[in-house]
């Protein structure tokens, strides 16, 4: 804006104006979720509403000076410009939720306290992406396939997002990317539109089916290599432990990264802030949300119940039209529910199951972990019932 | 044996000798489990005590007479030999485990009635299976690869198991066989013996990560169609329904048919029938067993109680070798509990995660279905403890 001075001492002065309806946990670096109530009715998020989880500062990219650099681990670099990613190869759009491992920490968080931002249900989001594959990428830049899981065990991603010390970076395995079905793309454009700031102008990894830490934005390296990332995020967070873990035993090399997540659903509306419901116009209570899987797997069932879970009916769940093994997008459902004559309280419950019929857990205790990770013990609500 | 007259009436009269240790539900089909105590402390489970699901008579296969047909649906058939199919092709060895969708139906009956076989946790076996890989026996009968997610949605197998009126038959997606990393192979050794009578002599399909019931045995049709498998098993068996489905409600044409199991575990020793454990020589509780998931997904954590799942620790896992999304075959840990002084009794239950960090349901009313399959609740025992 015209006469606006910069804090040119501030890392965060190029973090762009974001949307005020998004709650916003930290400014600096920038953190905000969807409000709940917004997600559960459209199949695609906008733009301005997909959750936010920065590590660090928005970096500032000259598009016309950005180069991607890929690399089998200790030999030469090739290098793409921006135009080159854009024009060289196959462009495909793919349509992937993006889940944050924190998501519903704060649900864990209330059964027993952990350590991190204490997102609601909105650190989700789905939209299409468009970009190449990064496989054609690879293979083009003479990546040799034959390698995978012989020699290249992982492919790491390195941001431009950095401060004095470190860069964020990230890893997936080898061969997530080297399939020959792998859609994994560097994406250039969000639900049609230039790739905004906050997440990764001009080119981010897009991992469809993994956890989001390891879509990389901002990127600007791919190394192909027989180790891990050496970043902190993908050794020392991130990681999965068990209920009897806590900060005085933590072993990190004990446990894997985290890279596809569990089956996870929510109850949209009415939403998680609401403590009364009012009755449709035939005497129905109406709920709907979203029920997501990592993997490529698909939504088979979604159960929900209106006395804490002791009876079970079937919602109604919006078709989702992609294919088998590739369901990177979230699946929306919907319910009525007759509530019995009398009863003026209900304990809204819902749980979801994958196409490999893997459930939600029922209770946070078996799967509390120190650091809030991988949150998906069944949605509650507890709501008055107003007849109207 | 000499002298031996063989009903010639009888359909089952082809049916083997079977091992005397099988714990036999059915002996007409030949439904047989595995005992509990025999699983879990050998990685290969045996061929003679390798459960037995049958749903038919066993066939009479004269091998140089063997033929297997694999067509595009309305086109012509192609047929190989067993020579053929044992030497045409490069020869794969892939280990997996094999589960029946009603393992453990046992437990899930005794919390509310269910329809099967009452299997306990011995419905699960793991061998090594050679032969060629189904993607190349399908290319070179010209199966158009491009045509996977377009007009080829299945592959549907038939058996030569059959009876006046249908013949055994199921399909898996087409991605899952010709996708070029895919394992499902025609096996025709199990264990680096010739494949025994009862487990599909002379060729099974053995498709890894998936329910046992798509691992068609004496395979003699494969047949790349739009649609699945006409077959009573596809469409009106082995599919996963909600608590609130029972037999005077279901509609089968609701859930699609089963394929990617869930996670699972069980404690093999002490096995089911204990009553009661005796402490090791330095008084600790020792336990083992065995946890797998389907889809080729690893265990990363086992996570094991002796207070009925208020307290958990973690079981030592023994490596499995397989990689990253190809875990086929089951992994064995094992845990040895400090019993708290005065403890006589004890509640032991075990629960396993997934690499994509899915865990097991904490009690069966949730996931208990009409026909009784997925059973993967946490599994629980009391024993009493003899300090001596
Ligand atoms: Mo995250
Ligand atoms: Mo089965």
């Amino acid at each position: 804006a015209e006469g606006e001075v910069l804090d040119l001492n501030d890392p965060y002065a190029n973090d762009p104006e974001r949307h005020p309806a998004l709650i916003v946990y930290i400014q600096k670096p920038f953190n905000a979720e969807t409000p709940v109530a917004l997600l559960g009715d459209r199949f695609l998020t906008s733009n301005e509403l997909f959750f936010v989880r920065n590590h660090l500062p928005v970096p500032k990219v000259d598009p016309k000076n950005y180069k991607l650099e890929v690399s089998l681990e200790g030999k030469d670099p090739i290098y793409f410009t921006l135009e080159e990613l854009q024009t060289k190869f196959p462009i495909y759009e793919v349509t992937a939720t993006i889940q944050c491992a924190g998501n519903r920490r704060r649900e864990m968080n209330q059964s027993k306290e952990v350590k991190g931002i204490a997102w609601q249900g909105g650190a989700i989001s789905n939209a299409t992406w468009t970009g190449p594959k990064l496989r054609d990428v690879l293979l083009y830049a003479g990546i040799p396939e034959s390698e995978v899981d012989k020699t290249i065990h992982h492919i790491q991603f390195e941001g431009l997002d950095a401060d004095m010390e470190k860069s964020y970076g990230a890893s997936i395995p080898a061969q997530k990317v080297l399939n020959p079905s792998s859609e994994v793309i560097l994406a250039f454009k969000m639900n049609g539109e230039t790739l905004p700031l906050d997440h990764g102008y001009p080119i981010r990894a897009v991992v469809p089916g993994t956890v989001g830490a390891r879509s990389v934005k901002w990127l600007h390296k791919v190394i192909a290599s027989a180790q891990e990332s050496p970043s902190f995020w993908q050794h020392k967070d991130y990681k999965g432990f068990g209920p009897y873990t806590d900060w005085h035993n933590i072993d990190y090399t004990q446990v894997p990264a985290i890279q596809e997540l569990p089956v996870q659903s929510l109850i949209t509306s009415p939403p998680p802030s609401a403590k009364r419901v009012v009755l449709d116009a035939d005497g129905l209570l109406p709920i709907h949300g979203y029920a997501w899987s990592g993997g490529g797997r698909g939504i088979v069932r979604v159960d929900v119940s209106l006395d804490d879970g002791k009876t079970w009916e079937p919602a109604t769940i919006h078709p989702n039209q992609q294919t088998y093994g590739k369901v990177w997008a979230w699946t929306q459902w919907e319910h009525r529910f007759k509530v019995p004559e009398g009863v003026k309280e209900v304990d809204l419950v819902v749980k979801a199951v994958d196409s490999s019929y893997n459930t939600q857990p029922e209770s946070w205790g078996p799967v509390w972990n120190v650091r809030g990770v991988l949150a998906n013990a069944w949605y509650k609500i507890h709501l008055k019932v107003d007849e109207e």
